[in-house]
């Protein structure tokens, strides 16, 4: 038992390496020499668990995935609007991308034309705002004349250009940089009525990274 | 004169076929053999006009710098307004990352973390894109209590999302895609009384990317 514990460890660790290296030094040049080292352990620990740098990559994108759906996958909450919801999750993938280097490597590969897609992170985040997009339209959320293609367009491409900015300037993905887009963007998504109990900040706790 | 102007016209094929090999192999791992191979050329050529890899990286760069510039340097066309341009501007764009690798593999260039960043298109499109919103304002154009700051966020991360999520589906670059980000934002953004004269569709001929 403790021994199998010990091996998930290592695995976590591996895999927290992986993205490590990946985001520094891109998924073609990055060595597994380069992984085992930051993750402390050996060559040969490393190909216990993955047998190929490709492997590596696409448990690196499947864990990332996980974290996606830890993001997205709360229950709405008691007196919410799918809308707030959408704001609120906006803020926590936010968070989560300046945290989590997994899910910001996780992020990338769906860019990486060097590699066949496979799980897509943004074609998942993108199918999780529509859907929630097409739930506010049918509770009357949205504004008279708001196409939910039109409002997820524009909240993806935000979306994905507030992560890959995130890379360089990490002030792109924080909260207040978020509620800037949302106050723009919500006066023309939401019905009037309800507009203002949308709040463009989320309404989770603050977060330290402002 | 004549060997002087394939010296040249090598030197464009060269650039030319490494946006495409950076674009399909990532920036690490392309090899130098096959940019001269798809150039058409022998290494040796590729190496009198570029001693390196990264020479080659950079002078794309600057390359695709100078095809962002030929975007945005227009003038002001006479009776139109700041935001018009920004809108017009934004579909040129689209339009100039769809039909060319070397200003698309330029932008890309903006989050390669395996080097050290040099020009940065990404940044260059931002303080385009502030200032030209920061002259809107000047002239009255935006809606009373829009910030330059939150507008500018707004548009310079969407329209490096269209960017990104337009490497592996192209339709991101489309023009309707980028008029109905348009369409969404405008009402927020324009002054009442000009906001009839924004065309979110830009005021350009119809491109045939669509």
């Amino acid at each position: 038992m403790v021994k199998q514990e010990r091996a998930a460890r290592t695995r976590e660790t591996l895999i927290r390496s992986a993205a490590e290296i990946f985001d520094r030094d891109g998924f073609s040049a990055a060595s597994l020499t380069a992984i085992s080292t930051r993750a402390g352990v050996s060559n040969g620990a490393l190909h216990f668990h993955f047998a190929t740098k490709a492997v590596l990559v696409d448990v690196v994108e499947e864990t990332a995935l996980i974290r996606l759906l830890a993001v997205t996958n709360g229950a709405l909450p008691c007196g919410t609007s799918h809308l707030q919801l959408l704001v609120d999750v906006t803020h926590a993938l936010a968070d989560a991308l300046h945290e989590d280097v997994v899910l910001r490597v996780g992020f990338a590969l769906g860019g990486e034309t060097s590699r066949p897609p496979r799980t897509d992170l943004r074609q998942c985040w993108r199918r999780w705002v529509e859907e929630t997009l097409t739930r506010a339209e049918a509770e009357g959320e949205l504004r008279r004349g708001t196409a939910v293609q039109d409002a997820a367009t524009a909240v993806v491409a935000a979306t994905v250009g507030f992560e890959v900015l995130g890379i360089r300037d990490p002030t792109w993905l924080a909260t207040s940089t978020v509620t800037r887009f949302w106050r723009l963007l919500l006066p023309t998504l939401v019905a009037a009525a309800p507009l203002t109990m949308v709040e463009a900040g989320g309404t989770r706790q603050p977060s330290p990274v402002g």
